[in-house]
């Protein structure tokens, strides 16, 4: 057994935590904040809150949202400058994955320098970063659990994974309130980058006792909770697959992931989709992909999706997978590769671009460009 | 539902980790560090060996050893005069919960004044600590994970409660090797103060999601391995003893804990006895006294520790319990308290103390002096 790692932010969790922000970013040291966000959560009133928030506590900041869904390598230069004129010392984000990977990646340039495709793969960071307090939007990225960040390069069309203790926020704040004002479709696409997130890490070749247990309760949740969510956003449903988001995250981040966060990643920097549109499509292919090397796993995870055994492990783990499949299918979201793609002419560069993902060192089987342009053709 | 904190250190787990220990310690900004432990690992060679790997990272260490098991006021007084004295920067502890809990009282008086006493209950402690990197020896007290120490004061004759956010370790190194020289009877009683953390915390009143299912991975793991990590030492199991006691760790620290606790450190702290002889004894009937008022929490307890599920809530969960008693029977250590209380004239004084201790707060059933008696002549 290898020396296994385990890290996570300090955590203030439930309804009515964002109050917290301005004491926490002060607890750690700071004069000026760099705020980070986007116009969805202007407009949702969450920007304006939080900064009066701020304000209460006396605390300066300087407010910064020149971000697109699927951040990119120029975003975050332009966040640098921003923050190193203001003299800001302190990165609090609020938003979905795109604001707080985006702040990662401010913070990380800015107290390292370079470029972010400096940092890509893992544990290329070599300074501490300035202190970052997070708010998640979704439940569904992580990024404010993680030691991940995912920021797009434009040139080269693909989504850098870049992963480092150092990533890992000081101060999560998980408020479920925020979850109130998003769309049912943004839920949705939100727990299955969570759930797919616990599966991957699961059945990781560098999982622990301490990441599996985490996986397996979000999926739990997961799947008990996220129908109740999209019924009128019961604030208790609300908060499970928070709580769900955060197990993963806690799974993902130290676990890592593996072949479906590979794909997605080279799919989503070529044509610029978000990630909870690819995993329904592209999971249980994979999962059909590793089984073979992971029967017991996949049983474990079988169980919790069907709520019992069926038969020996290999049966229980087939019925899991289809059971996904069938969840997925009545989300009413796409479940074919066809319906994001517009030409199958583009899934072998794709695919040979996946096989520089960070992600790919630890999924449980090993992968070849031409078995994941099979495994594409599978799920067209 | 309220605002829940959670809070873990950096973790390195697995076998052979203790070599990172100086690395940990130089990337917290070492150059001397305050080393503490005691004769118990002197012996085993431990402690000589830690201090060569310190040596061989060019960190000068001063070694501080003059602790008792339940450390007590004027050994935290004497090693925060050698702490200063020295002008160490880290603080450093290797050792079962007596060296961690006073290593924490060490680096608290030294950085923030005046005596153990002005610290006594919850959040308390003003200024930050300087770092602290954690080795347990024991599977079972978490010091090295938890907001917690206990320090007895030797005037009043009581185990005090220390619990602040900053007595939570910035690196604990868990390194499951360093079970193998532990005898049999700390093995055990190390095991069921973990497995007592892991219950108090689940059915304590402020548990959450994140807290809970640690919990009882805790309890499943302690079922399954103490008995195999009794038998001559296998590696296998002593590392999961130690994910164990490191989940009911990350529980408690989070929950918090109840009456057996509360208790426990009355009695512990007027007869100066280790805590895992009195858990196997007051446990199961603090459960019982519990049950009323969760018992649904109780049968997912009493599901685990049997494996399934006999009858209704209630009847699983008196199973469970009559289980554990069982359980603990055969582990040949004293299950009634004649056996380590010599006259039952102190009970009432000691459930009175008990009523000041800070993990009676959480206990989901409020308890008097006179039902803490009655609960002891139970257990007599």
């Amino acid at each position: 057994m290898d020396v296994r790692k385990f890290s996570v932010p300090e955590i203030l969790f439930g309804p009515g935590s964002m109050k917290y922000a301005a004491l926490c970013a002060k607890r750690l040291g700071a004069d000026r904040v760099f705020l980070v966000s986007d116009g969805g959560l202007e407009k949702a009133g969450w920007v304006e809150r939080l900064q009066s928030i701020l304000k209460a506590e006396r605390l300066e900041w300087v407010y910064f949202n020149k971000i697109s869904a699927n951040p990119r390598d120029q975003q975050v230069n332009e966040g640098v400058r921003c923050y190193q004129e203001a003299g800001c010392d302190v990165v609090m984000a609020i938003g979905g994955g795109s604001p707080m990977d985006a702040a990662k990646g401010i913070a990380m340039v800015a107290s390292n320098g370079g470029t972010v495709q400096d940092y890509e793969g893992a544990n290329r960071i070599q300074h501490p970063l300035p202190p970052m307090v997070f708010l998640p939007s979704t439940a569904g990225s992580g990024a404010d659990i993680s030691q991940f960040a995912i920021i797009t390069d434009m040139q080269r069309q693909v989504k850098m994974s870049i992963i480092s203790r150092t990533l890992v926020p000081n101060i999560s704040i998980i408020d479920p309130e925020l979850l109130t004002t998003k769309t049912e479709e943004l839920i949705v696409a939100s727990a299955i980058d969570a759930l797919s997130h616990a599966v991957e890490a699961y059945v990781s070749s560098i999982a622990s006792t301490l990441t599996e247990n985490q996986s397996l309760k979000a999926i739990d949740l997961i799947m008990k909770y996220l129908p109740m969510a999209l019924e009128g956003r019961r604030m208790a449903a609300l908060d499970n697959l928070s709580s769900a988001c955060t197990c993963a995250a806690m799974a993902f981040s130290n676990a890592s992931l593996g072949l479906d966060h590979a794909l997605a990643h080279s799919l989503g920097g070529k044509l610029d989709l978000a990630h909870g549109l690819i995993h329904p499509i592209l999971l249980p292919a994979v999962m059909r992909f590793n089984l073979p090397v992971c029967v017991d796993k996949m049983a474990d995870i079988g169980e919790i999706v069907l709520g019992q055994r069926t038969g020996d492990a290999e049966a229980t783990a087939q019925a899991g997978i289809a059971r996904l499949e069938a969840f997925f299918a009545d989300l009413n979201i796409s479940t074919r590769l066809r319906d994001i793609v517009r030409d199958d002419a583009v899934l072998p560069p794709i695919c040979k671009m996946a096989t520089q993902d960070a992600c790919l060192l630890t999924n449980p089987r090993e992968a070849t460009v031409d078995d994941m342009v099979d495994l594409c053709k599978t799920c067209w």
